[in-house]
């Protein structure tokens, strides 16, 4: 058997694959969007055991086209609307290859300096891209690491700022740290919470309402705190969002920092989704007293074009972090560490062990230029008012929230209550039913994947745009299939078929 | 501008990259091992911000080929004996394609039900390879994931055990929480038990010592754990190592677990490195014992032929993982979790998010088969036993301890202490030095690359095999360096080419 990375073979293997990826994007179209098996399919399909003799290429790939693809949700579809979109391009694949290709391992300066220097250098590049203040930069003794989510940023960020302010109040008072978000926030912060031993006690998701447009309200941070240091305890760590995940709502960094501030708290940004965005002017703004926090998150690979794992992590102090996560084993010793001249990322993150991540996000800046990234943005963002203005030429439609960015959240529409042969009916909860199964059916049609939220009780879809091969084709499209869901739902009383009248004429009630 | 993923863009840049990186797989040997840039070389050669206008693959080849290769430590080199190797493969590479071609973000059995299911399937495979009790497969209620690292499968597993032991003995106990391993266990542990919340006073590296063959004494740590008690203290954890960093030392798991297991502890096993051995049956007896521990994880990453990121982690009790790291948002609801039918891998590790790591694995078992798979496992031994051969016949070196797997620790050797002039000369300090600069010697030379290690106060060189295309021929070079530069350093004193005779005359010590 010739070696398992024998250039003659890897150069057959992988012009194999590359034609099969290629026509998999040719094809995508034609898959559901949304996977249609049931739970348990593969495992009826493989074997039980691994081969013990080598099967060819050939072979995996028939099978991956026959056993895999059918089992696959395609986030890389045009008519992927679901959650927020995981894009990938030509540039981030090829980035990812030379990543994968290279396999060094990046867990200090001396193991790769270039997967090293090359981190630390896009990072500043995508730093002033975002018009990040200077302390956020290595220029401005601050700077950037790519971890693999926002959790673990959140985790890393959290940590530090634990023992910042243990090494102030005493080792022994952990239980009586606390941390905040909104009921918006993303589930990643309470994660990040148990994960740092905070006591699950001592996590406040505080309400976000639509009087604010879903945003956590300063006031509403100030009460909660308030009544936490009455009660003995410690405010930590407070995390902001930018593009939540509901409804792309914005908490207003600067009244939210000068409350935190007050206390001394570690203030994190997590702009997951619409980071992005902001490296276009006319969107900056939605970080707007960025200057205030102590650490900013974005993920790249969810609308930057780089695919899975790119989150960008910029700290004001990365002395912090270092100081909760650095280890150093005699085995890692080296003269360029010794010398304090050089940033050894390990003490930036959890693992010791890191990919060359750089290498995607610097593919990706070079490939299309600032102007073109910025206009591949704003194209997303046109799509959505386009969808946006379909929504709103249909009166059974309604769209809870502003939209800010790429995401539109419509629901059909509710009003307080109503009288159905003298009984009083909830039609909140009707609504969010027909909601529910008006959803369930567009994306049983296999045409296009939208997902959920629930914000102020109100059961809304979201059509998020942001998948790199959509055009505007497709959101008229993934609006002619609500419209005829919603023409047999709505008419049939939320329910598709079944004659049964469970559910209010909602044409009437409107 | 054509789409970001335009399928005849994407080929024909596609297949100039698998050729890129198959060039760079044949001309590897021609590069220095190690890289002898400079810090902040790279600054020095990249503009100072990203470029607003696109530009060609071609160009941005160049400048890989120009400015990151001679940053790059070469992993894939075969003289590449550094750390422990992390190998990758032609199955590996394609698998990896493979994931980000789709980018499916697998947080959940519905947002790609083959991704979650492939990953169990290959998980319950491997641990068949394993001979692993069936406790750890989902056959028999526990089950495998794929975590990016062993530092997080530790973050994940520690959590799991600290919150079951905070639910038996109080939610404001976690700063009496201790957690133990050797002085030779990775730094993943020390950095887990920061993450996790536990007071860093309460963490135990107990010593372990050459008559032990720097094994973990059950003996050391039911003292260790006795002492802990009579303080109040409530022992937490144990990572047992089966394959050290420094020596591929082998912690006696059996009687390990039995101290354990006598104080309700949650035992985990790091064969990070050497877990990929145990599917040959002649290295299996290294983890007898698996039957009684916890969890236990090893990264396919090392020496498994995946590439970059594959910790694979199997537990006997998934549900208190999940009961841990489990955060369900609404907008994460769906039918298929709600029915309790499927996995959703989001709940088994940190980050929401995650990649389709299973695929790389799946390829490489199904590519190269077990026979093979054994073969080149064995093959590694083999040339390690070669090497330990080469070393054991000059008398200027000894190896210190037994070798276990793929890895040797030579060092030159060291007598008790000795006079000259009348003064005590500390041989080991002098020796240590030697050593240190007979290693700086051999990684400048760009030939090799190898690593030290302090074991028992002595400084040795470790010499890792597991690079995918080492051979033989690889083996006997390395041994021709190093001797070389032992020529030189050992008849200089320690000092190449220095005429100041600073350490004693080591061929008269011998």
């Amino acid at each position: 058997m010739t070696s398992a990375l024998d250039p003659v073979e890897f150069r057959r293997q992988g012009h194999m694959m590359v034609d099969f990826i290629a026509d998999y994007y040719q094809n995508i179209d034609k898959y559901p969007v949304l996977s249609q098996v049931d739970p348990g399919y593969l495992r009826k399909r493989l074997p039980e055991s691994a081969p013990d003799n080598p099967e060819p290429i050939e072979t995996i790939l028939q099978d991956v086209q026959e056993h895999i693809v059918p089992g696959l949700t395609h986030w890389q579809s045009p008519s992927f609307f679901a959650y927020f979109a995981s894009n990938v391009s030509i540039a981030g694949f090829l980035g990812e290859m030379l990543s994968t290709g290279f396999n060094v391992v990046g867990f200090n300066w001396v193991s790769s300096p270039a997967a090293t220097e090359l981190e630390s250098i896009v990072m500043d590049w995508l730093g002033n891209l975002l018009s990040l203040p200077k302390s956020f930069l290595f220029s401005g003794n601050g700077g950037g690491v790519i971890h693999g989510s926002t959790c673990e940023a959140i985790v890393c960020t959290m940590a530090a700022s634990r023992d910042q302010m243990l090494s102030r109040i005493g080792g022994d008072n952990i239980g009586k740290l606390v941390v905040y978000g909104s009921d918006q926030t993303h589930s990643a912060l309470q994660k990040a919470s148990q994960i740092v031993g905070i006591n699950p006690k001592n996590f406040r998701a505080i309400e976000a309402t639509r009087s604010t447009t879903f945003a956590l309200s300063p006031e509403s941070l100030k009460l909660a705190i308030s009544s936490d240091i009455e009660a003995g305890l410690v405010p930590l760590f407070l995390c902001a969002t930018v593009g939540t995940t509901a409804t792309t709502a914005v908490d207003p960094l600067g009244p939210l920092c000068d409350v935190a501030k007050h206390h001394g708290m570690w203030v994190h940004v997590d702009a997951a989704y619409a980071g992005s965005a902001c490296i276009c002017p006319e969107f900056r703004h939605f970080i707007d007293g960025i200057e205030g926090v102590d650490s900013f998150s974005f993920n790249a690979h969810k609308w930057f074009f780089t695919g899975l794992d790119c989150c960008c992590l910029w700290v004001k102090n990365p002395g912090a972090l270092i100081s909760s996560l650095s280890a150093n084993p005699e085995f890692l010793r080296n003269k360029p560490t010794d010398s304090k001249q050089v940033v050894d990322y390990k003490d930036w993150q959890i693992a010791l062990s890191r990919r060359f991540r750089a290498m995607k996000l610097w593919l990706v800046l070079r490939s299309y230029g600032v102007v073109n990234l910025r206009n591949f943005l704003r194209s997303h963002v046109k799509m959505a008012k386009l969808f946006e203005g379909l929504v709103a030429m249909d009166q059974r439609f309604e769209i809870v929230v502003p939209r800010n960015f790429s995401m539109v959240p419509p629901t059909t529409p509710t009003s307080n209550s109503f009288h159905q042969n003298g009984i009083e009916i909830n039609v909140e909860k009707c609504t969010n039913e027909v909601n529910c199964k008006l959803l369930e059916a567009i994306n049983a049609s296999g045409r296009v994947f939208m997902t959920h939220a629930m914000v102020g009780g109100m059961y809304v879809i979201r059509c998020a745009v942001g998948v790199t091969q959509t055009e505007e084709k497709h959101i008229a499209m993934a609006w002619k299939v609500v419209q005829e869901h919603a023409d047999v739902i709505l008419k049939n009383n939320g329910d598709d078929g079944d004659a049964n009248l469970k559910l209010p004429l909602l044409d009437k009630i409107a």
